[in-house]
């Protein structure tokens, strides 16, 4: 349920209906807007309780939310979400770019590629230190030794740093080192873990589900925002469909009606979502024309001795004509790079 | 297989090669490059006869054909294929947009939008009259009745003609009337009619089946292929999978990966991918920038009124601003529509 | 629309409803029950006419049909539609075995199994004559002079015949020789085909399109169905899904679930579904514990030297090993082999 | 890797192979069977270490395992494993039934469920305490007081507890009370999740993720496993796809294939699977059928009023019709019930 305060409520109107909201026990979350200030309440079956603030003033209408998700959504609000990140903005007319190794796999080859990539353009740097593989037996990234070397890398280049978080015990840790909390495909719902990065406060960017409907992914959304974090960053990676000749299915039908149903920024994954690096840059220029705010792109000084997912990455050569196609189909479209 | 002739090699070695092909049983598809001619043998287990063609000059070398698909494949024919439709060229770097309504619903309203679309920049008039409709009881189009009017509509704006055509007995009579024969994504395997319609000398927009891997479609172009019909452009449609949101999930993955694969145009529906008017422009875009050879778009009069897909059809405003859109992408990529 | 008629209402009076619709334009279908007669009103928006029958005396009630399929529906028929192959009864309550290799490879295999098969209780024989496959490259079967070796064997064993067809225009010469028409799941909705093998009077047997719903499925029974032809078998194969290891996906959820919707017969094939002839056994058991009224099984006197789909056929041994476990299975249930 | 020792090798002779690995820096898993003791190997790239055992005795062979899971794997056992909770051996010739409601709701409920279930003949009462729920605004589950009130319940009845835990952090405290952790579908490849079950020494009972591969099953179990826990039990659940009629589209391929590949337990829940109750009862019986060891059933005292999951929930007349079939299916599998 939102409520929707009239244009002239005053703040003791507005605090009035948020005390009331909280005797029967429901939440709040509050939405300040130019003209109005919605009050969107949390909790099962809020609407039943519509009655208890009929006599209260200064509330202009009172609206069930028929969506399962309430905060995610474009009804609760209409402008834009813009995630900044220390001065980053994501979900804003700049198109952001993210890039990096998949795994980190040492502090030199991390440097080498954060130098190159923001020398091209690239704002946050990509790598992972805790790796969900599907093998016990795999490679399962560094730990905290690979989130130090993040960290150098951008005390060095001044990007800031995204990484994947994997549990709820990590989370404060990993918060420490990063500016944007990773949460991975498997994750997707994994609501312990969810809450855990919805309280750290940090930017959180949520992988899509690789068999989530959209649908399920704004719910899991939700599930950080109801925490009362404003800064999710949705992360098209591919969907798993019968198709096995490229990884994943990239879902870029999603970028456009992500950006009707919520006012999120919604960034997409090319490397992940197709397993061949070849397929990247064109994907990576569909996702922009489509609308994403954002790419996260793996990038590698030699992909061929990647730890892990080196078909995917790009070598240096591959991501520098990538950026040139980038700046000039911005260009045309009125938009540039962050 | 493929027989692959030296630099130098005569006509008459070349034909020496192709009699004793058509000796042993099995057929050829001749491919006269600038350097090369490559000769491509046709038939289950060709490649045990490669011994009968030690003794004959002028050869360089004999390649077994790993992929299932031969005539469609990269390894047949480096360059890219052009389809010339009466002068329109699919496959080359200029752009061609396709179209129309669904279905030809009467001669007013096709005409009205033939005349639409050609002022915006369309060369092909796309338009239903055989419709293959998932229940008995619904609107199965109007025949040959509704031939004659997209030919009509032909003469009056020089638009060439995509319609569908469902079964093999109706190849003749709908080729009469069209330039591009459609086989649509529930008859991407009816094996009859692919063959009949290769039969026919027309070129062919054959669409992916909704759940078809790369590897059956390009198969399915083989079976059109292989009756000697080099006149197949691909469309990607969307496919089937656990989403719901929309109608089907657009696989732009397919674009580049066919184009790896393949010599043959691919072109892409972003109507029927979506089933959302309000994501055809965003997908369009992407379709182009992801290096899509052309569209096919529904566009009607009168969305809401329309007989079929009303709801992902769009009005002659929202097309207006597609062409708009799409020019300033093209210019960016140094491209141009056709 | 359904028209129901009263318990006492006369034949004058049913006669006197179907010609007022037929004058209206709409087509009728008879179900004569035991205590009612329904007329089924088939044509588009049919329901929209239903003052035209307010004067007419015998209707009970009149009910507009929400599922898309209306002759497929149980709402329709109440009671188990059976289909009666000269005598072989299928949707009653012994379950019917069909068997038989993939495809007619020769006259001595095709003897040899079907006097295996008829030995330990199968009732149809099954083998492929016109095969439609992925590649035009691979065996496409011997065609009518194996729809010849077909009959044949049944004259031999008494077996009846099951065969597919795949193109309208055999459909009159494979109506000759088999005693069921097959339409495969790459057909599902092929509606040409659909209409011209509802048209010939033969029992159809309706494989599901492997990424079919099953409304769809239904609907596709319903053009066989609104040519008059009552004899339709619905065979769920196996959809395709993102798991590979095995072929496809058999969905047995279908089989109960096609039973409440719909009244008609329901078998299901192990062989295609699970690609590999270790699964047979196991899921043909489960597949009738589930409510199948028969199955459809590969059988091949030597697998491994099998044109087509040698990995999913039983041997001799492995059939006879399933029929004994049918055998004790159905005991339990209170049914039997027909 | 597996080392094979020989028929005659003796303890002596095993303990200095497995000191050997340990030295290396790698993991063992000793399989002593009848005949033989196999030690797996574990670690990444363990066969690139076989040098360092050729001076040892007793070893007869060296196998390198190509499957990706090693201690799931058939090659690693090859009787089958039964998991033994207090007396309840799953995976043996009887099979369990273990049933109870989806979420535990209040304490009377529970406990009239658990008198019925288990007058009936199941063995083990399932129930949720904690939900993992797709939108955080749904119920949660009672936690703690849940797990309270099914310890009271297996107090009176005898019978077992199987209830999922959902976050690392709460395995011991739900240890306390259950006899079986269930990991639920979307916590399948959250493999902090699945290290701490491990350690915790309960059974496991691991449900397929929905969108999971088999192989990434047999590896999400190899995480328990390799932390050395063998109590593994894996349910099948249903997978997604294109379907929608059902919740989901159970796999019960998937029953002997992973009886092939593996020497674990599999059970099925049919209630999950298919999300509708009608279909529970065909479905139980299909997967005995077809050698389930097991089904996990929802049965609800009065469904139409479950907090959640009421349209797949037995009343108790649809349990106890359910149970009848079951012994007679079972009796002529010369099976019964544990």
């Amino acid at each position: 349920m939102i409520i929707v305060m009239g244009h002239t409520a005053t703040d003791g109107e507005i605090n009035a209906v948020v005390d009331r909201v909280h005797e029967i026990g429901l939440k709040t979350e509050l939405s300040r807007g130019e003209e109005r200030t919605l009050i969107g309440v949390i909790g099962a079956n809020a609407y039943a309780y519509r009655e208890a603030f009929s006599h209260l003033s200064g509330i202009h209408e009172i609206i069930p939310i028929t969506k399962p998700f309430k905060l995610a959504s474009r009804e609760f609000r209409a402008q834009n979400t813009v995630v900044d990140v220390g001065g980053v903005k994501i979900g804003a007319e700049e198109v952001v770019v993210m890039a990096g190794p998949c795994s980190v796999e040492g502090e030199e080859m991390l440097l080498e590629t954060a130098r190159h990539v923001v020398a091209q353009g690239a704002k946050v740097l990509r790598g992972g230190a805790f790796k969900p593989r599907t093998s016990p037996y795999s490679f399962q990234g560094l730990g905290e030794a690979g989130l130090k070397m993040m960290a150098a890398a951008r005390d060095e280049t001044g990007l800031k740093v995204v990484t994947e978080v994997v549990s709820p015990n990590d989370v404060e840790m990993v918060a420490r080192y990063a500016d944007i909390l990773q949460l991975g495909t498997r994750n997707m719902q994994n609501y312990a873990l969810l809450q855990e990065a919805g309280r750290s406060g940090k930017p959180v960017l949520l992988k899509r589900g690789m068999s989530s409907t959209i649908e399920e992914w704004l719910l899991a959304a939700e599930y950080v925002l109801s925490q009362g974090n404003r800064g999710v960053i949705l992360c098209e990676r591919g969907i798993r469909t019968f198709e096995t000749a490229t990884r994943f299915t990239l879902d870029l039908n999603a970028v456009p009606l992500v950006r009707e149903l919520s006012h999120l920024p919604v960034i997409v994954d090319p490397s992940q979502a197709t397993g061949r690096h070849s397929l990247v840059g064109p994907m990576s220029l569909a996702a922009v024309a489509g609308g994403a705010h954002g790419l996260i792109i793996e990038v590698h000084p030699t992909p061929n001795q990647a730890l892990s997912d080196g078909a995917q990455s790009l070598d240096f050569a591959a991501f520098d004509r990538l950026m040139a196609d980038l700046r000039r189909l911005l260009g045309a479209m009125a938009k540039q790079l962050a």
